[in-house]
């Protein structure tokens, strides 16, 4: 492509209102304009990457067996009615009324609509399982559009939904899709972790969050850095310590602690680890009125997501009053301890495992040393109750965890039966029954993908493409053309010879100043750069810049489509 | 593909609310299924044939230098108020509040967002001519959809915005976009016309819809059976009789018609042929309360559009009452003629050729005979006042019309300056001036493709693709492999050499006997069959069948690839 005939709309200015790198790039690179909240025009330059990030879903989809379908986006609302969604969804649901008074949806989602046509074309066992994808246009009517196509009104998505007979079967396909998704962002080239995730309001049994790590990530993720585990922070398991837990050594101490209310002052002035002081945190129980005390070490932090799906603790997690607090230990926050409490007391597995600590004495400015389980006060009743920290022993017990920020880029759900049994949607099995199907359902933000790809690939001079989904992967600069025929001529030459080389190439042929064009295609992120000038044209060679390293060398012209089909390889 | 894992949902039935050919073969092939009104889904056979459409319009839009973009499906309000089109739009728009309660739409066509976009990253004249396409979703709130995807609600649509300094220019676009269009429909394969066309409501210059032949249209079309001329027949010119008018030979005479109010009636009671007959129509004049003759020969039919386009002639053409016609020419409809009417009388140019003619007397059951211009009554003002006929003279000199039915599947438009005006989209011209641009658009409805390319492709047994946009191109059905592990066999070995050389085959391992088998693919419309089965594999011999032709074949299994590559080519 020459980029003559090309819009490039660069910006040397940040607008703004873009908040994150991605957005303000994006933006910048004249990859994507604002119309209006949440709504975005890609210009031809994001197109290309949006397409080729595209095309790489839809190969890899097919490639899985998944059959490509494209359903309405305008759904009728009697199917949300069915499936009991049309009035839990929210305003995030657009509800449309047509011109006959009907109700409509524009659909964020497609598993009403699938659902109905299974039940309609499906009605063998023979004929599962079965997985059909689209790639869509899809609305959610954000309250608050941010962070450009991070969190869009209308954005690109990939759906797929797959129908079983059996968990078995399911599970099969929903073991394929995830090496599918593994594939996808393998191949475009992102760092990524699939995550365990809760299943949240879609419901279902089993359920992966596909994160591309980037700093600016939303949601917090725990990984082995020797295998694939990844949880997200919120729901990684916190091993419980291995062995014996060390013998008593101490004595146990009632010890002045005037004013010293946080573990880290309290810490400081005994002159105890911040690993030797249990925080003791008292929250409503399940029963009316009843507090629980949960315990965990001062240098971890309460998961209250765990802490709340204990059998005893009310969810959602509320912690009691200061009242409530002096009523039951006797002492104010900061001074409370589970020794001598006569309320249920939950001991998080490594605060379990620490002899000799200190913890409140459930007297005001007054803190215990020296305190053992099974000698001061009971052995405690154990459980997870925290969030795990780097260097944590990982979960599968392959290395240690490592915890970094992810955008989330896909999702893989087993919904099970939650769909089909509201639709009714049943085949006859072997013996001539009729069942209820059993579901999957799989996404990918394709136009998320590509802000996800951003936020991973940049430096200060722009966008650091992959080259997989660069809108092109080479730019040739002819320096000054306007003044040299030769140049002109020669960089006309190479571009056709890259093209015939079947190389994804843009003619810088805009007549810029050098400075101003290598910007743009900094800005732009081209992952490689050629440049021609009178300079080299007299010694036959030709400069090249990697846009990823920085690093820059010449060759000879006319070796230089084998040397960028090397480099592209 | 292997059919196994495709989903063939054909159906033995016509269904019911199906009114024409493509709607009914589209649903009994399994390529559409209906959600609701005007809503479809596309399922995989369907939509590979969506997108090998998709596709070639695609390549030859890049081709012609119009570059992809993607626009919001959702519009805001405010464009359109710009545009002034929000109010005027009527119901077909549909209208979407938000949960801030803001208006937007679901854009049925996008001259706002592209000249809101235009507006504000195009400045300068160096930066024009451009052009800018998209391959979108679009919706119409059609009041009564029908005719499956030909008036759906939902459609897919590639539309094109170009933007000029001049109208030369956009002459050179839009003639570009003419030549595309022309190679578009042409690489689909289907035959087609470029007819010159109204500009209708969306305003401007010159348009030519492009129109796919087919006995079901709801257009007809006049076109020269020797150049490129084609118009909608209600716009092509009946161009006027050359040479000179045959003497007069008669003398006028009053002859008896008792109750002969037809021209067929007259005709044949008076033994004259009808295109010697005149027919005498009073209309409203442009002028409150003036009435105006209209004289057309009785074997022509007067063309509405063009006689509302007379100056003297009111628009919308209106007929005067029965008692108007008798206060005026003192006779009732049927005995009316131009001789003595002091009104104004325009003749359509065939009609003031004729010579020795006959017409009303202006007194009931009473014709004239042997009528001559210029001598019984003035030398008449002519005017095009009729519809033309086949065999009538093309308006360019070339050869004689035909007329044929056509189905609207691109459109054309000088736009003008209609959207640039209201939206103020300047440039800078070369002196630095700011310059309104001038404006096309260029529309294919690429579902409605499809629908067409079947309505000019079928037969009795259903679809018959052409091979550019067929599913598949091949189908191989092996006979009762099941019972036959050699033809199984040899039919695997077959489908991966086709696979091999990069043929687009279906292997129907579906099991089915195979008259239900063939049926399937001979409604689903694959162009190539090949059969193998016990029989041939002893002689080492394949059959082939042509799904247009219906010619059969044999040949040697070795030699299948090479044979049905040229067949393919």
């Amino acid at each position: 492509m020459r980029a003559s005939n090309l819009l490039i709309s660069t910006l040397k200015e940040t607008p703004a209102d873009a908040e994150i790198v991605s957005h303000q790039l994006m933006l910048r690179a004249g990859l994507i304009r604002r119309l209006a909240s949440g709504l975005y025009t890609w210009l031809p330059m994001g197109l290309k990457v949006l397409r080729k990030t595209e095309a790489i879903v839809r190969e890899e989809m097919d490639r899985a067996g998944a059959q490509e379908v494209l359903m309405p986006s305008v759904q009728p609302a009697e199917l949300w009615q069915e499936s009991q969604r049309w009035e839990k969804y929210g305003p995030e649901l657009l509800r449309i009324t047509d011109r006959h008074q009907r109700e409509f949806c524009y659909g964020p989602t497609h598993e009403e609509v699938i659902t109905d046509l299974v039940r309609q074309e499906i009605r063998s066992y023979k004929q599962l399982p079965v997985n059909f994808y689209q790639i869509q246009t899809k609305f959610r009517d954000e309250i608050r559009p941010r962070f450009g196509l991070m969190r869009a009104r209308e954005f690109l998505m990939k759906d797929a939904y797959s129908f079983h007979l059996d968990q078995a079967s399911l599970q099969e396909t929903y073991d394929n899709m995830y090496a599918t998704y593994s594939r996808i962002f393998s191949r475009i080239g992102l760092e990524f972790r699939a995550v365990q995730a809760d299943t949240g309001s879609i419901g279902g049994n089993a359920s992966h969050e596909f994160h591309v790590l980037a700093s600016s990530g939303e949601d917090a993720i725990a990984f082995s850095d020797k295998s694939d585990y990844a949880a997200n922070v919120e729901l990684a398991e916190a091993v419980a310590p291995q062995g014996e837990r060390a013998a008593a050594s101490e004595t146990m101490t009632v010890v002045e602690t005037p004013a010293k209310h946080t573990i880290d002052d309290v810490s400081q002035y005994l002159n105890k680890p911040a690993s030797q002081c249990l925080k003791t945190l008292l929250v409503e129980g399940v029963e009316e009125g009843s507090v629980v005390a949960l315990v965990v070490r001062g240098d971890h932090e309460l998961n209250e997501i765990k802490a709340e799906k204990h059998p005893l603790v009310a969810a959602p997690l509320t912690f009691v009053t200061a009242e409530k607090v002096l009523e039951i230990s006797h002492a104010n926050i900061g001074s409370v301890g589970p020794v001598g409490l006569t309320i249920p007391v939950i001991v998080d597995h490594a605060a379990a495992f620490v002899s000799d600590f200190v913890c409140g004495a459930n007297q005001d400015d007054k803190h215990l040393t020296g305190v053992n389980w099974g000698r001061d006060l009971p052995e405690p009743e154990t459980a997870d109750l925290r969030k795990v920290m780097a260097g944590d022993p990982s979960p599968d017990g392959q290395g240690h965890l490592e915890i970094a920020r992810g955008i989330e880029v896909g999702h893989i759900f087993q919904l099970g039966e939650n769909y089909s049994s509201k639709l009714n949607a049943v085949v006859l099995t072997e013996s001539g029954k009729s069942q209820i199907v059993t579901m999957g359902c799989y996404g990918i933000g394709v136009s998320r993908v590509v802000a996800a790809a951003i936020e991973q690939n940049h430096d200060d001079r722009g966008i650091i493409w992959p080259e997989s989904i660069a809108p092109y992967q080479v730019v040739l600069v002819p320096v000054n053309a306007h003044k040299s025929v030769r140049v002109k001529e020669k960089a006309e030459e190479v571009y056709q010879q890259l093209l015939a080389a079947g190389v994804d190439v843009l003619l810088d042929d805009r007549g810029l100043r050098p400075g101003v064009a290598f910007a743009d295609m900094e800005l732009i992120g081209i992952p490689h750069r050629l440049i021609l000038g009178e300079r080299g044209l007299d010694n036959g060679m030709i400069e090249y810049k990697n846009r990823r390293s920085g690093d820059g060398e010449e060759f000879a012209i006319y070796d230089v489509v084998n040397i960028i089909k090397q480099k592209l390889s």
